[in-house]
């Protein structure tokens, strides 16, 4: 015995029973997601007898996976990560008005009344985690690539904290057409399909697709091109230094990761799941 | 300091990650399962990044459950439990000889085709947990109560180790007489559907119903009619001692509770699932 004491880590994960409660974070890929680690260690230091696992869905197969977890019933609650963000909207009956005007969620949970109800924490935590590093950025000019299942929920929660504008840049102009036409009914003006000349003007350069996850992705905005006041803001977690702020912290502009999004959306999930 | 090390306990969970691999135990009800905790615990001895979690779904569920869960791609592998043993045998290509005799299946995993597979463990962990116990059934006459899901499989590997002969009682006659015709063309003569006096006669009286999971179901047999060299056995786990168990007790017979077969299932599991 010597050497040695018997003791137990804090906040352990609460081992699994048959009447442990169930959470799923919905993704393609699934390997890089944090939000269930996180969770985990909330629901032990809280004592609740529930766990979240990570589940690799791909899009072919997004209806029927969530079709399925529907008649899972010791199922509480659903995290959605890309590509799913979208797709996910037309399995909850009740949405959020963040969720109406992004067009996107991240978070579903059962009502009451046994439907499924939807909200997206993804925007009110990039902006929350961009005022938690001193960006405040109400009256800004912003240019956003990406009007994805992230992109949108960031378009409008910026929008919402009082930006000066915004710029949507997407290959797919549909998608960035659609998102600009929402938030112009909303706040007529306040947004714009990019055009050449947003990247220089941009006080903050948003990266809300995928690229940077997978080694050789190219670069999602031409980092020479911005302006030396710039705050380059990346949605992608892992790797925790993308491609894209590696080369922006070169050319000594102010970087911002994207795990800061998802440290002030756990207050909000565990707001959502556990009330 | 004083007094504290900084330590890690012996094969703690493995906290999940979205690396982390899948494995689910399907049931209804499904508070009183056992398996998740002994495999998390092996996938920690084992350092294995996976996990077990339960799931409940009714059988009205099942197959968009299943289907859902197919589309799962870091799932790799389904415990069944209690009501769907019969009922997942249609989800699976692939079927072992154990599904092929008892017509129910208690795990399925992925196929190296990408097809499912499916094997049944019940009957030989609960034959195994006879054997451990000190009962060989061998040459035994043998009365079994329910012919359901794991009531078929008990009856296949009690016929496989030699029984004398099996009496099978169940309130539905068709599934009685299914069970007895598929064990009779494999060994002519060794099974018959239960008539009175069978019960009497049993050196082996094998609840494989679901009553006595709940408080106040009757007794599945009348105990005061069975032989004093009768073993009593029961595949309910919880609660650990049934009234069954108790009233055999009583009458000072020979009792052999549910958890006796999961334990030799757990190593047959880790073959199945972990190779």
């Amino acid at each position: 015995m010597s050497g040695t004491l018997a003791c137990a880590p804090l906040a352990a994960p609460t081992p699994v029973s048959g009447s442990t409660r169930l959470f799923v974070h919905l993704g393609h890929p699934i390997t890089q997601v944090k939000a269930p680690g996180y969770m985990n260690r909330l629901f032990a230091a809280r004592a609740v007898d529930a766990i979240m696992v990570a589940i690799e869905v791909a899009p072919s197969g997004l209806d029927a996976a969530v079709s399925g977890l529907k008649h899972m019933t010791n199922l509480d609650g659903i995290l959605v990560t890309v590509p799913h963000k979208i797709a996910i909207c037309r399995h909850a009956l009740h949405c959020s008005d963040a969720v109406r005007l992004a067009g996107s969620a991240n978070a579903l949970r059962r009502h009451a009344d046994g439907h499924w109800q939807a909200d997206n924490f993804d925007g009110a935590g990039f902006v929350a985690g961009l005022h938690a590093a001193g960006h405040a950025v109400s009256g800004w000019p912003v240019a956003l690539v990406g009007a994805g299942g992230a992109g949108t929920a960031i378009a409008a929660a910026l929008v919402l904290s009082g930006i000066a504008r915004l710029s949507v840049l997407d290959v797919r102009e549909a998608a960035a057409s659609e998102l600009v036409a929402r938030l112009n009914a909303y706040r007529p003006g306040v947004a714009a399909v990019g055009r050449p000349g947003d990247l220089e003007a941009a006080r903050l350069v948003v990266n809300a697709t995928a690229l940077g996850m997978k080694p050789g992705d190219p670069l999602p905005v031409p980092v020479e091109r911005l302006n030396r006041d710039a705050v380059v803001a990346d949605i992608v977690m892992q790797p925790a230094e993308t491609a894209l702020l590696k080369a922006a912290a070169q050319r000594g502009l102010a970087t911002h990761g994207g795990i800061h999004m998802l440290e002030p959306q756990i207050a909000m999930y565990e707001r959502f799941f556990l009330g």
